[in-house]
């Protein structure tokens, strides 16, 4: 049998990151199996276990896969700095459209998985860490330029204001009727003005 | 073989909520299998089948068993109507002992079950609808009594509340070195003196 050609690997592993990555969206971290990882790819699952030796191997290659789906891609550009580009950073994580629904139902499946294992909730409190060090630059400037009372703590600001944004997703996936995009923008804007009053 | 007594059969069903319970409480909604329960309770898998034909059977006794353990104990009395309940009402809800912690654990690894399923997704949505249910009235009250500016609006307030409460029981659930009880305590009570100002 003849070495496969880079490009065949290459092709290969997108196949597979693509196969990990619709099985998250249509189930989340909960409906993760190799058979369904495999069936997603038309390929046996024997082929899936030469990629991943066990659950947790499967597991941890899905945290990526995620991870990269998950990239900010600065869709909302701040329209100013401090308050302005909370605002954005709050609206890039909402389930605004069909895409951020599956992103952010993938995440949320995720805290099930990360609560019951060591390093999985380890690797979460680091994803936690990372959202609030991207929002944290934002309630900076907001205080250097006055936005925000002066006595305002901004690792509270950002915590807070990180717990606002991951409930109202929370409430949004679940209750779409109730929190359509508009509403969500509306609830935004209000929670930046309320830290701004 | 004797029908068991009614005390018997109040007794094996305590048994078999407690299980449950302590099932859910170690490894969430991800972890429960009539297998884990029947361990729990040093029975056999075929007397689980017994009070529960499916997987969906068993989650929906679940569901009813994380209800009860979750009834709000009126554990943070309220110093006065409106914003001071609103408060109260929060805390309530924060994973500030290892019980809360316990309880918020089983409710947040739910959600991944319930956004793959219809049946357990309608249940959540009430289960919500019941939550801010318990925050308007006191965000009402705050209205009345001037506590929020007039132009407020309450569906709104309580959504943001919901949203903010729900967010960060989960940064402290994965970060509780960072969310010590007491910094959960004054982020609530930086919250609501933010709505009131």
């Amino acid at each position: 049998m003849a070495v496969p050609a880079r490009g065949d690997h290459d092709a290969r592993r997108r196949d597979v990151s693509q196969a990990v990555w619709e099985v998250l969206a249509a189930g989340g971290f909960g409906g993760l199996t190799l058979r369904a990882v495999a069936a997603r790819m038309g390929a046996s699952t024997g082929l899936l276990t030469h990629y991943f030796p066990s659950k947790k191997a499967l597991m941890r290659y899905a945290l990526e896969v995620a991870h990269e789906h998950t990239q900010v891609l600065d869709r909302f550009p701040a329209e100013g700095e401090g308050l302005p580009g909370l605002r954005a950073a709050l609206l890039d994580v909402m389930p605004l459209t069909p895409e951020g629904a599956a992103r952010n139902r993938v995440w949320v499946s995720f805290w099930d998985a990360a609560l019951g294992d060591d390093e999985l909730a380890a690797a979460e409190l680091r994803r936690y860490e990372r959202w609030r060090g991207m929002l944290r630059p934002h309630v900076d400037a907001a205080l250097r330029r006055g936005q925000l009372p002066a006595d305002a703590d901004p690792d509270d600001v950002v915590a807070t204001a990180a717990g606002f944004g991951h409930g109202l997703v929370v409430q949004a996936l679940f209750d779409p009727a109730r929190f359509p995009p508009q509403r969500q923008v509306k609830l935004v804007d209000d929670f930046v003005a309320l830290l701004a009053r």
